[in-house]
């Protein structure tokens, strides 16, 4: 019996890359990770900047030393195509996966279309789109704890899915009145790549919406939520922040409801789950609250009608949203409680 | 026949009055304006502060030096209650008055009730809010060319009442299945009183929610649209910016539509409005575009059923938000050129 | 003996204080702190805001209280009237206490003028001022292990006197001609009170000095440093961010030196120091380097003439600068190591 | 007699030459400007984008063009390189030119090393850079109103040479002591290019200094102040802002000084230059205060000693850090008054 588990991670040098090495580093079940650069990411043999804490040496992508320091979970912060040439290989291999992209999210393929892999897709990939657990601990934990590969949600998707899944699966939602999210990021969910849209200043002093009824996450939450495409509407906008998600969500209950029956929904439905904090009336989430935590925040207020409802969910979108689920996950699979090393 | 008229600014050391009183000093129909101080400012007899310009004096509010200095309209951007106190006498003494306050934008007394001045309300101050007239020039101008009262709306309801009005007056919506609009604001719109929601740490790197369902313009947007309470629902939110509105609003056509049909409906609507422009999909507005003019800026964005439709309605919350639009409301009372002064 | 000590925070809802109290509650030595509101504070029985955690519940300050949970140390986030009166009876009832104000930082009384309190202060204070120790651990830890009073240095004072103390002790600078601190703050460096110079929209999109050649932490600085007060200059500036500090500070050698000299002295002097990081030329120190963390990050640049020189010194306002400081003089104080509970 | 001007602007789409192109375009004595766009910038024909004003059609750059137009002047908005390669051109051909690059501000070889374009350089720019007219219209008017070229100062020089011009040429300053430029800027001084450095997770809530010692304004600071390297230094920061500039200069008076002195020093050397504002202490400048105007604003703070004096200096980097002053060169060369066009 080893002590700790080996992980690795590729795409280190990118922003949800750099927090999953980080809270690694922390992790007190895990040895000294490896960490892999991207070949798109240079020559530097040197870094993850030395954000909060020491640099850490940075190394090309090699299966061999992946085998030699006998890793057993495989970390991808990598663009969705990267991921899915590398993942059957590792699976192959026998070492797990978590992986923050969308490669294999996805299993219905009219959603996947979206991402372009669908036609040079190799066999191989296909049968793991079938057998990929999505990584939503709260919803999915049994499947997640026997997985190979597990499909880390998108950061928009997680704070829309938590927010939504309770009242969905209740049956409360009158889902032929539509329900909307208009969603706001920080621009680190942009990624790392500069260009016009990430320049300081485009985006400071702005807000912009984009991809209006285009969005990639889009096809997850419908899958997740078992929702037909005509009954989500989905906006997502730029805000001038580095980080974080608030999603204001939109919605008519089937019955006249009081506060207190929809609260009590969500405080059943993530009883026992320590990553989600259901907020009492008429307290909000902010963007603020849940940074820098792994938390996903979720409040609401009801109309006088008892009817029209709006949904505030709040997540960390490199966090909750990304690293920090993925180490969540990494729990389930091990067995480990689920804060562990995320405080 | 004078040269010029004579204008008076009370409330000149607030975010909208001093931009009132920057675009009146450059506004080459304008004399010299009357800067006023309201008595809660304190005792300085200076200034607005030099900001872009040069300082000009300011004074106790006086009727004295009104009618010395023939005052023909006065600008109010003072809290609701003190408008409400002011502008009967203003009236009585034939002084025009544009009114940045909600003291005189609702018709309906159940919409007042938010403002809490029903039940003090003298005689004069009821009879006046029947005459008031809604100062929304591109829905209104022919009752504001002779106003004597012009109630400025509010910078919220501006941007959403441009873009709902053109679909809603040709019928194209589907009330029954509500309109949403959630909208974005810079910090000025929480005006200048300092308090722990606008300190700078409170509102940086953040994103709030307020006033769901409970918010003061809702009242403005309901009677000027026709819409009854149920039908539409206003979430606005506290962006870390420091002026300048994005209001995404959601509803449904009555019928599929094509993107040209709904683009037609608002070319239509605004032609010969100089300031309203029109976006062609699939641009959308930001809040940068119309940042320090006085244009509400429209796109849209039509999903591939022709029904579900997003609005994207930008305006700088102080200048068509509020003293552009007031400087437009006096540019219309005097039969001047809608963008005199304003550009 | 105890397996964990007694802590207590007076100013918990400050933002100094909820980072006490937030290092606190995962420090591994730390039973749970008591946390008093100030009486300025209002009358919540709550709550530190559920930033990234729990909230917590919050009392009034009550010596009753303390001598109940046997505090072993009680941490004071007050203003420095408030310290100077608590601090005596604490000492005497055998508290330890670090103050994170201004109230015992000083020794010389033309220093501590400029908080106003030489006048009215009690005989017990004036002798507390002699004893207390002034709790910078880089270079003071021997005093500080057996203190029963730290003053916990300034924020921007942490910055200057880590990036100056080793140039001065090796007799490098040539001090008359002047050494000069360009220092610039985040915005909770001016505390939670709301008033028109922390508005969002006065901070916004802006840069201001204030407080040139008067500001508090000067006195502090020259007395650690050994200099007059013709020696140094200090300019604050006011940055649109929420937290953190960057000095750049001027001086010229007395010789001309090597880079390599100007480092190796840094390093000499930081060694087996965590806190410190030393940065090799041409790397420079930025404030994202050490948000979120004590780290204080210095580097440096050479003028071609090696005579002279740019410092570039960084602190995260709220710890190094203030709370994390705290903590780190906790751990000297018992004998734990430097970086417990600071990770 | 024609009655208005001809201009083109090359570069139009980046910050300052669209900033220059917007001016033009409300300049009372100018006709409808051409604009051009840089072979680099792609093969939209469209638009200066539509930021507070309509678009403008754009073009790729030709003589042929600009000679059917009877152009007067063109700006230049390009790299320094591209100036001077078109610059000898325009001359020849009989337009008067205004470039905001770096390629004509230098006299001294030592100085333009730093631009690398010594050594290719033609024999006619070799010629031009003999008779380019530093475009610094409080110190340079009389040569900028015959000038045929006019070399637009930096944005960071601006704001230092107009703070210490005054003091240096009345011999006040003690400049063996040294002068030291703090200066911080915003974001869009770096240019219109996306890359790691203006990503805005880069920028936002940081704060960094760079090229200490190396920067390319250095050197028309020393040529137009006539100070010698080793008595200036300068360090520029990159500040979480879109635009504006704050410079905190630091000097030792040559003799004990009032500040009324030092403020009549400044008020008589700026006298009837309205883009010059003199703070009377203790009032200082704000980043605020002159953005989106042509003012540059100049404070000070005098020490006790009547030695020591810090200067604050702020521009507005696009106005009149560049495109501002570039019309106001514009009005010298054409005997206007000096505000025509920039209010």
């Amino acid at each position: 019996m080893r002590a700790k588990i080996q992980t690795a991670v590729l795409g280190a040098t990118g922003y949800a890359g750099m927090e999953v090495a980080r809270l690694l580093s922390r992790h007190p079940r895990v040895g000294a990770s490896l960490l892999f650069r991207r070949e798109a990411e240079g020559h530097g043999n040197e870094v993850v900047p030395p954000l909060n804490g020491n640099s850490q040496p940075l190394q090309p992508f090699s299966w061999e030393v992946i085998e030699k320091d006998k890793v057993d979970v495989l970390f991808l912060a990598t663009p969705h195509d990267v991921s899915r040439a590398l993942v059957p290989e590792a699976i192959e291999r026998g070492i797990r996966v978590i992986d923050l992209s969308g490669a294999w999210r996805l299993k219905r393929e009219e959603h996947r279309a979206i991402y372009g892999f669908c036609d040079s897709d190799p066999q191989k990939a296909t049968c793991l789109t079938d057998t990929a657990v999505y990584g939503l601990p709260e919803l999915n934990s049994e499947h997640i704890a026997g997985a190979q590969l597990v499909a880390n949600p998108g950061c928009y998707a997680t704070s829309v899915i938590l927010a939504l899944a309770p009242l969905l699966r209740a049956g409360l939602v009158d889902r032929e009145r539509g329900i909307i999210s208009d969603s706001k990021s920080g621009v680190s969910g942009a990624g790392k790549e500069p260009n016009a849209r990430t320049h300081f200043v485009s985006v400071a002093d702005n807000l912009s919406a984009y991809a209006v009824f285009g969005h990639r996450h889009v096809g997850e939450i419908l899958e997740q939520l078992g929702l037909e495409s005509a009954e989500f509407t989905f906006t997502p906008h730029l805000l001038p922040i580095p980080r974080g998600i608030l999603s204001t969500i939109y919605l008519r209950l089937r019955q006249p409801t009081t506060a207190c029956e929809v609260e009590a929904c969500f405080r059943d439905f993530y009883a026992g789950r320590p990553w989600v904090r259901v907020f009492a009336p008429p307290q909000l989430p902010q963007i603020q609250f849940s940074l820098h935590s792994n938390y996903c925040d979720i409040g609401f207020c009801l109309a006088p009608d008892g009817q029209r409802l709006v949904l505030i969910a709040c997540v960390d979108n490199l966090l909750k949203g990304a690293a920090g689920q993925a180490v969540q996950n990494m729990n389930l699979m091990y067995g480990w409680n689920d804060k562990e090393g995320l405080n």
